[in-house]
C-alpha cells in the first residue's frame, strides 16, 4: 500500500530516526526526569480492528466506482489510514489503539470518481475523510463517524498528475494526491518550482497543503500555499465548484478562500492551479547570531516591513538557540543569543546584493554572521519529526504548537504561551523545556512556533491536552490566532469557534449545509457536530 | 448635505469639468456622428419624488437611533442618495429620473447605531443600502426594494475617525465613512499612507473600497484594497462579525474574504484595520514608449514576474496612446506605439536604482523613455470622470468596463472584448472608438480597462446595455472575470452568477440567509432576488 510505505506508528522512513547520544539521554533523565519509554507497538497483524461497518451493498457500490482493486478494506490498509501524525496520534498507535480506522479505503482516479463516491456516500450516510499525505497534526483525519453507516478514507494518491503547465502565466495545474517531492520533480523536469517546503514536505500532499493553508519554510519568498493557489476544482456532495479564473477579481467574495482551509469538510479538492517560478540558479542559507530575541524580532520585522525579504527568514529564541535541537549530536552546544536563518534565491549576482542588504539590517540590531549554521539548517530542515520519534522512544513527551499575531502583540504572545506551557506541565510534576522560533513573517506580523519537551506522565494524552488547552487559552487572550499553519482539525475546534465567533461559525455551517447537506464530509473536523 | 456637495448629476466639483476644444468637438461630430447633447436636469426642486414609503412608526423608530437631525427625508438629501456614478446613472439623472431614491437617509455615528438600525429594519422589512462615497459604477447603490416597506440609505460619513495607529505593526484602524483624501490626511499627519489611489479616490470611501474590492493606481506597490485590509468589524442584521486577528492564519477559511466584495449584501463594515506605510520620501512617475501593445505586454509581464515592480505600472494600447484621452487639450496628439506609465516610490537612492532596473527591462522590449508623460499622467490621474461629463454634454456616450485574466488568456481577451464592443455599437449605427489599458498587474495575470466612446442614440441606456452585454459574454467566453475592480452591483449580476456557478451562488446565498435572514441588505445587489 503505497509509494513509500512510511512507518505507520512514527514518521517517514524509520531508518532516519536518529540514535540519541548519551549526553542527550542524561539530559532527559537528569534534567527533565524522563524515565522509561513507551515501547513499540509490535506487529500490525496482532492489532485488533473492529469489523468493517459498511454493508455489502454500500461497499460494492463504492468499489464499483473505483474498481475492485482500488477499494481496500484489508487489515494493513485500514491501519495505515488511521489518524495523522500528532504526538498523541503516535503514542496511541504505539499502544495499539487503532479504533478509529476507516472501514474502507477508496482510491479514486479522477474528479468524476470523487463526485460519484460523494454522491453514493451522501445517499447512504457514509462519512468521508479525504486523505492526502496523512500528516495532519491536529486530528484532521479523525472524523466523528458516530451515527453514520461507516467511514471511508478517500486516498488521493492515484490523482498525481501534472495536468498543465502555462509558462506564460507561470501556472501549473496539478492533482491533489501529489506529495511535495513528486510535484517538485515533475516541475523540475521543466525547470520550474512551486517553492513550497513545509517541514512535512516529504510526505504531505498538495491537496492537503491547500485544505489546511500550509505554510512553507520559504514562505517569505514564495508566499503561503493559500497565496500560491490561484484556482481550485472541488468535488462536493452536490456537484462541482470551480473557483479562480484570474489572479484577483472584484467579482464578489473570494470563494477560493472558502475552500482553502476547509479541511475536507466542504468537499474534495480535485485539482489545483498554483503559481510556479523558474528554479533559481542559486539557493544559499545563512545563519546570523543576534544578541537577544527582542533584537532579533526587531531585525526580522525591519526586513519584513522595509525589505529586502529573503525567501527564508526564521529566528530562534534564546532557549532554542542554546539547545540546538535540530542537531541531536550537538544538542546543548548551540550558540548564546539567538540564531536567525536566512535563505536567498536568485542569480549569484542578485543573491549577493540581497545578502549584503540583509546583512546591513541585521548588523544594525547587533547581529553577526554565524558560519555553518545556514548549511546545517538546510541539511536538517525535514528531520525534526524523526528526532521526535527518538525522543518519544526515550520516554520524553515532545510536541509542537504554533500561533500568529500582529507584531505589536507578539512579545506578549510569546511570554503568555511560553508561561502557560511551562506552568501547565510543571503543575503536573513534569517540568518542561519550551523552545520557540519565528517561522514566518509578514509586514503586519509573524508566527511563533513552539516546541515543548518534558517527561511522559502515565497518561501523556491527558498530560499534553492540559498543556495545549492552557496554551490555546493564552494565545486567544492576548490576540493570537489558534493556528498559523497546522489547521483546526479536531484538536483546535473549541478555540477556533471562539476565535471566529458565533456569526463566523454560523456562516460556515450554512455553507456546509449547502454543499454537504448530508454532513458526510469529515464530520466533526473544522466544525463541531451538533 | 455633505462634506463637499459634489454635483448630484455629474462627477465631483463641476468647476473641474473641462471645456472641450473645437478640435475635439469636430472629431466627435465628423468621426463619430455625435449630434446634440442631453442637456442638464435643471433645478433639483423641480424633480418629482415619490412620497416616502416608510410608515411613521418605522421612521421614528429609526430616527430615534441616530437622533432626529441625522434622519433625513428632505427632497435634496433623498436625491443626493439616488444611485451611483455610472454613465447610465448620470444620463438618467440628466433626464430627471430619480424614481429609486431612498425613502430616508440615516447617518449613524457608531457600530452600535448600525446594529440597532439593522435590527429595526429587519423587524420591519425595510431594505438598507449602505452608502459611502456614492461612486458605484455598477448599480451597487440601487437595490430592488419591491416588496419591502421602504428603503433607507445608511450614509456613513459621520463614521470618519482614525481610531488607532499601531506603528509597530504598521496598521491603522479606520472608520468606513472616511473618503480617500480624509483618510490620507489623517495618516499623513503621522507620516503614514495607505497608498490606495483609485480613480474615484477623491470621493469614494474606505468602506466602499473594502466592500467592492477596489484596486488603486498604485496597486502594484501597495496591493489591492482587499490585500491592504487585515481585519474587519461588520454589523449584520443578526449581530457583530469580527474577523482577522493576524496577517494570515490557518484557522479555517478566511472569513475576511467573504466580507471583502460583499457589496453591502451581508452587512455594514463599521471599522477596518488596514496596512499603512511611512510616506515615501519620493514619488516619481515616468512615461515609456513601447513599439506595440504586445511588446508592452511582454515588458510589463516581465516586471510583474521577475521584478522590479514599480508602485504604478500601466500600459495603454495603440488607440489609447494615439488619442491621448487624458489631456483633452492635446486630444489626438498622442504618440505612436504604446505608452507605459511607471510610478516609483522610496528614497531617492532606491528610486534611482529601481528606475534603472526597470529601464533595462523596458529597453529589452524596444521601449524608450517619453519625457513629460509621467508628470502629465500624475496631473490628470483623477480627471477622467470630469472629461466624461464634458463628453456627455457634447452628446457622446462614454463609458468604461474592466476585466482580468491570466497572462496567457490576455491577448485573446483584449481582442474579444474590443471586437464585441465595436460590433455591438456599430450594429446600432453608432461606430465606436474603443481604447484599452492594462491598469493592474500580478505575477499570474493582469487587468484590462476599456474606454468606449460613440454617439448617443435616442436611448443610450439600451444602447450601452447591448454593448455591455456583448462585452460580458465575450469576457467570460475567453476566460476573463466579469470585473477586476468595479464590483458586481446589479449591472454584472447575470455574468457574475455564470462566473461563480450554481454552487458558488448557493454558498453565498446560504451565508446571506444566515447573516441577513430578512434579506434587507442591499437586496438584488451581488445576489439576484428569487
Amino acid at each position: 500500500m503505497g509509494i513509500d510505505d512510511p512507518s505507520w506508528w512514527g514518521w517517514g522512513d524509520s531508518a532516519h530516526t536518529p540514535v540519541l547520544p548519551d549526553a542527550v539521554l542524561k539530559l532527559l533523565t537528569d534534567g527533565l526526569g524522563v524515565r522509561e519509554g513507551p515501547g513499540h507497538p509490535g506487529s500490525m497483524s496482532e492489532l485488533e480492528l473492529a469489523p468493517p461497518r459498511l454493508g455489502r451493498q454500500a461497499a460494492s457500490a463504492l468499489a464499483e466506482v473505483v474498481g475492485q482493486e482500488w477499494a481496500l478494506d484489508d487489515h494493513e490498509t485500514r491501519i495505515r489510514h488511521v489518524r495523522g501524525k500528532s504526538t498523541i496520534d503516535l503514542l496511541r498507535l504505539r499502544l495499539g489503539d487503532v479504533a478509529s480506522a476507516p472501514d474502507m479505503v477508496l482510491l479514486p482516479s479522477s474528479h468524476e470518481d470523487v463526485l460519484e463516491l460523494l454522491r453514493i456516500c451522501s445517499e447512504r450516510r457514509v462519512a468521508v475523510v479525504p486523505f492526502g499525505g496523512g500528516t495532519s497534526v491536529v486530528g484532521g483525519l479523525e472524523p466523528d463517524s458516530s451515527g453514520f453507516a461507516g467511514v471511508v478514507a478517500l486516498d488521493l494518491r492515484r490523482m498525481n498528475a501534472l495536468l498543465e503547465l502555462d509558462e506564460v502565466s507561470r501556472l501549473a495545474v496539478l492533482e491533489p494526491g501529489l506529495r511535495g517531492p513528486q510535484a517538485e520533480a515533475l516541475l523540475a523536469a521543466r525547470d520550474y518550482t512551486i517553492g513550497h517546503f513545509p517541514q512535512s514536505f516529504e510526505y504531505a500532499s498538495l491537496g492537503g497543503f491547500a485544505a489546511t493553508r500550509s505554510s512553507g519554510q520559504a514562505s517569505a519568498g514564495y508566499g503561503r500555499f493559500d497565496e500560491v493557489v490561484q484556482s481550485l476544482r472541488v468535488a462536493t456532495p452536490v456537484g462541482t465548484l470551480e473557483t479562480g479564473r484570474a489572479p484577483r477579481s472584484a467579482a464578489g467574495p473570494d470563494l477560493r478562500q472558502l475552500i482553502l482551509g476547509s479541511e475536507g469538510a466542504l468537499g474534495v479538492i480535485t485539482s489545483l492551479t498554483v503559481r510556479v517560478r523558474p528554479v533559481p540558479q542559486e539557493r544559499v542559507y545563512d545563519g546570523w547570531g543576534l544578541p537577544s530575541f527582542s533584537a532579533g524580532l526587531e531585525g526580522v520585522r525591519k526586513l519584513a516591513q522595509d525589505g529586502p525579504l529573503p525567501a527564508v527568514l526564521r529566528l530562534s529564541d534564546e532557549a532554542e538557540t542554546a539547545l540546538n535541537l535540530a542537531r541531536p549530536a550537538e544538542l546543548g552546544q548551540g550558540a548564546s543569543g539567538c540564531l536567525a536563518i536566512l535563505g536567498f534565491e536568485g542569480t549569484s549576482e542578485s543573491v549577493e546584493l540581497e545578502r549584503a542588504a540583509v546583512a546591513a539590517v541585521l548588523a544594525s540590531v547587533g547581529g553577526e554572521p554565524e558560519a555553518g549554521a545556514g548549511a546545517s539548517w538546510e541539511r536538517e530542515r525535514y528531520r525534526a519529526p524523526y528526532l521526535r520519534d527518538a525522543l518519544l522512544d526515550a520516554g520524553a513527551l515532545v510536541e509542537t504548537l504554533e500561533t500568529v499575531a500582529f507584531w505589536s502583540a507578539l512579545p506578549g504572545l510569546y511570554e503568555a504561551v511560553s508561561a502557560s506551557l511551562r506552568d501547565a506541565l510543571g503543575a503536573q510534576g513534569t517540568p518542561a523545556v519550551v523552545l520557540c522560533h519565528v517561522s514566518h513573517v509578514y509586514p503586519a506580523g509573524a508566527s511563533l512556533y513552539f516546541r515543548v519537551a518534558c517527561a511522559q506522565s502515565y497518561d501523556p494524552g491527558a498530560q499534553w491536552r492540559r498543556a495545549k488547552d492552557a496554551a490555546g487559552d493564552a494565545s486567544l487572550a492576548v490576540g493570537g490566532s489558534i493556528t498559523h499553519h497546522h489547521g483546526v482539525g479536531i484538536d483546535h475546534l473549541p478555540w477556533y469557534e471562539r476565535e471566529i465567533g458565533e456569526l463566523g461559525v454560523g456562516a460556515l455551517r450554512a455553507v456546509k449545509a449547502q454543499l454537504d447537506p448530508a454532513g458526510i464530509m469529515n464530520p466533526g473536523v473544522l466544525l463541531s457536530r451538533r
